[in-house]
């Protein structure tokens, strides 16, 4: 393959006055740059959150550059189209996905809804499965026989819903309960199954966009030969969520099929029915429709052509800022929330598998580092744990932190003077400031060297509507990294050719059984061997 | 601070080799370099693993290289000196903590105990608390009064513990249920709060090596509140785990108190009664015991001079072939095993912790890399996550994988020809291969560059001494990497900065409140005046 590059992300104006700014980057730690006028200026506010950024390495030299980059390359345009429905999920000149990326339609149901055809489309079939859901609802309500599910599937159809299910778990309704089967390691179905108080009661929700993934089929029916073993039939127990016309797509297997679309990536599908019914069954419809309405309103604070305004292209901008321009590799998530718990793992899939490419969108292999590693745990739990080579290993890392005013709760109390809640924002605000800092020391274990970057988001209260909004401001956010940097977001090739060998593998196993005809796999047959090893 | 370099890593022989060979790596997507028969060859075995690392960027010059760099930098002796209880954690010409690390002294109950001074009397000590243990667990068996604990600790005294809780579930005696508490957000509390059945049966447990973690004690005190509103008394249900001499080590305050002591990190802490009598509760004092051995087992694999029967060091030979020689920042930790769950978060604790650091033993500046990032998720789950910007995006990842070639539970069902469990293998055996060999193609969205490297830890089946092993595997390879880069892996200096200005920021809190008496902390009060932008 011939590497040839003609318009591409390094060669804007904004690019190259980013990359001689980046030459000589302000430094933190250095006396008198954090300043309290500082931390008062560098903000932006929308959507009910304010993104605090007055300790990424930035000067309003910088915050123009970033502003003009959006603007060279057509941030927001490429945003509007998407939220319009345009074909933005393609590579020009070769064979690809070709297709809208129209999850933004799945929540677009209330004020200044989308005008242009395909999003009007999109959402009208995203609304008639949401009036599904509720008379579905209806009648489980009613009839009183559901008081449990356990959802299955895998990646994007598991990741954001059990997110967002952990994140508020406080608002379960009385008599519901969730499990999630996940993993294709069959200690991960017999753990659940062990845990469920009655499959009787127990509706099941099958999830998959192709209806063929192996996992969710192999679950599917260790699950399924649970209930037979009960007596009870899989029928009168599981839905499914799938697109139409695939093997899942079949009322004739399952009490009632939900569908999603090719439009919607499996890791942006958890607004749509993929974590809708979930979501309602817990918490009740009315949750599940503030959550949307969360996401449409940071879907449209998304289309704002002031970055600051904008929040999720100001944090685009930001992240680029750190990756391509000062070579940060990796972002450290740190909600300092933990119902937040599984955001990390959420938004690392949403991020990496959208950005963890090499081609731009004419299909040319990029001189420039795409999305960068994101990984995380809550704060303040991962301050006693690897906060450490943050302040002292020999790497930088920019932390993006997030946190509220109130906690969602309010089971609190005051101890010497102060709230938990309040010691928590106080860790939050701190490990910033230190990070940023630094300190002198003349005993070398001591000194921090600081001028190590972060962002702060931060909200009131971890309502429904504000987890809507978060969730939509990462989604966006990591289309805004794709749009400025040439690539395609919403494709995932790279996690096909796995899938093939394991296939290999797997038949070479069966044929070991007895019961496959691979005839041969030499490289697999030596792993193979590996576990003759073993007892 | 000056930067002076005596003798230093990058100086040895075998250094300077690998330098050399690092130069031009052998490229695992060659056509004929990954065969069945490198698979075959690169492996190596002790205390019932197998490392498998032919699909490593190695060959046998560099292993040999690797090997040297074992023996110059005196890699054995070092283990040697620090299981024998010699002063490890030390820097030289500076205040630091000065004493050992012994850690290994908590298992060193069973065959072949070290004979020295220092480690003889630490294991004895130890012994006396696990008598202890076993004493208030017949106790507990007897009275049949506590059937939940509820165990608060954070960092070291939550995330090992934790992480072996989730990975031994299934298990679990009847009539037993564990929770924890880590986080100072309320919600972490009043979460746990709202899952217990009875305070009444509740035994809790409160970790804190110092006796005074903020966190610790906030909850600490949040949950006796919850117990004297319901008219009990926390003295007859608290236990404490801490120091001799804390203000935690009070039996006035609890009904029973156990040890650790300054020569266990916390992070090194999850096989002393940190995690003990949290485990012995739950599965039973044998199941602790059998834990124990597995991890003692694999302190003495940990004392072979050959690298090919000490798995610990050489897999932190090829940690550093990879994070010194080929600059790759981070690693993935993926455990083929949902039962290993939360391992990623744990390890990454106690890597990153232990050396994350940017001073070597005698004080000076590094001028090379210390630890590397660790983050990770499950596998296969991770597949369906963020595997596509490691096999398609622009950095190289290199990933450690854990498999075992029986699952834990042993309930598993063949579908179409194999097991969950083998296809749960052969996933993982086939993304090693599609990492190391990636895939020509003319269409540039299916075109993988491949020499991505992985390394393979296959084990039997997840025992509880197997956990125990794995645990002691990761704890010494960390170890091992410390003392091949001379660095200080038993400090935690990084984490001071961030508790001083938090204390600070929480006083300016509490005297806006009228309780305290900080008067002025202009950069915390900045980011503070940000929270009155919510109502």
């Amino acid at each position: 393959m011939t590497k040839t590059q003609t318009k591409n992300f390094l060669t804007y104006p904004a690019s190259q006055k980013l990359e001689k700014l980046a030459e000589h980057p302000i430094n933190l730690s250095e006396a008198g740059v954090l300043t309290p006028e500082r931390l008062g200026h560098f903000y932006a506010e929308g959507c009910g959150y304010r993104l605090l950024f007055g300790t990424e390495q930035v000067t309003d030299e910088v915050v123009n550059a970033l502003k003009q980059l959006a603007i060279e390359t057509k941030a927001i345009e490429k945003m509007t189209q998407m939220q319009n429905g345009e074909v933005v999920n393609k590579i020009e000149n070769y064979p690809s996905e070709n297709r809208p990326a129209l999850h933004t339609a799945t929540r677009d149901l209330f004020n200044h809804p989308r005008t242009a055809k395909s999003a009007k489309e999109a959402s009208a079939k995203a609304k008639s499965e949401i009036d599904k859901l509720k008379k579905f609802l209806g009648k489980i309500d009613t009839d009183k026989k559901f008081k449990e599910i356990i959802t299955i599937g895998i990646g994007g159809s598991d990741l954001g819903p059990r997110a967002n299910y952990i994140a508020l778990e406080p608002y379960l309704k009385p008599n519901r309960k969730v499990h999630f089967i996940s993993n294709v390691d069959p200690d991960d179905a017999a753990a659940v199954l062990k845990s469920v108080t009655d499959l009787k009661n127990t509706l099941v929700i099958v999830i998959s966009k192709s209806g063929t993934t192996l996992e969710t089929a192999v679950n599917e029916e260790l699950v399924a030969m649970k209930f037979r073993e009960k007596g009870l039939n899989p029928k009168d127990h599981f839905i499914s969520i799938t697109q139409p016309g695939t093997p899942m797509d079949n009322r004739d297997k399952y009490m009632e099929t939900f569908h999603v679309w090719e439009w919607i990536g499996g890791r942006y599908s958890s607004t749509s029915m993929v974590g809708g019914v979930m979501l309602s069954f817990a918490f009740g419809f009315d949750v599940y429709l503030e959550f949307l309405r969360g996401a449409h309103a940071m879907d449209e604070t998304a289309l704002q052509s002031d970055p600051m305004k904008n929040l999720p292209l100001l944090s685009a901008l930001l992240t680029i800022w750190n990756r391509n321009f000062l070579s940060y590799p990796t972002v450290a998530l740190i909600p300092y929330s933990q119902a937040l718990l599984r955001y990390p793992a959420h938004i690392q899939q949403v991020a990496m598998e959208s950005n963890g490419k090499y081609i731009d969108k004419q299909g040319q292999f990029v001189d420039y580092k795409t999305g960068p590693i994101i990984w995380g745990e809550p704060g303040t739990n991962a301050q006693h744990s690897f906060f450490q080579l943050l302040h002292q290993g020999t790497d930088t890392v920019p932390v993006f932190m997030v946190g509220f005013k109130h906690s969602q709760f309010d089971q609190d109390a005051e101890i010497q003077g102060t709230t938990s809640q309040e010691k928590l924002l106080g860790n939050m605000f701190a490990q910033s400031i230190a990070l940023a800092t630094g300190q002198k020391s003349d005993n070398p274990g001591k000194f921090f060297p600081g001028n190590r970057p972060t962002s702060i988001l931060l909200g009131n209260r971890l309502t429904p509507y504000a987890l809507g909004a978060l969730l939509s401001f990462f989604e966006n956010r990591v289309d805004f990294e794709g749009f400025i940097l040439d690539i395609n977001s919403f494709d995932q090739e790279g996690v096909e050719l796995g899938k093939v060998l394991a296939k290999r593998i797997i038949s070479r196993i069966a044929t070991q059984h007895g019961k496959g005809k691979e005839p041969s796999y030499p490289l697999g047959d030596a792993y193979l061997k590996h576990l003759d090893g073993f007892s």
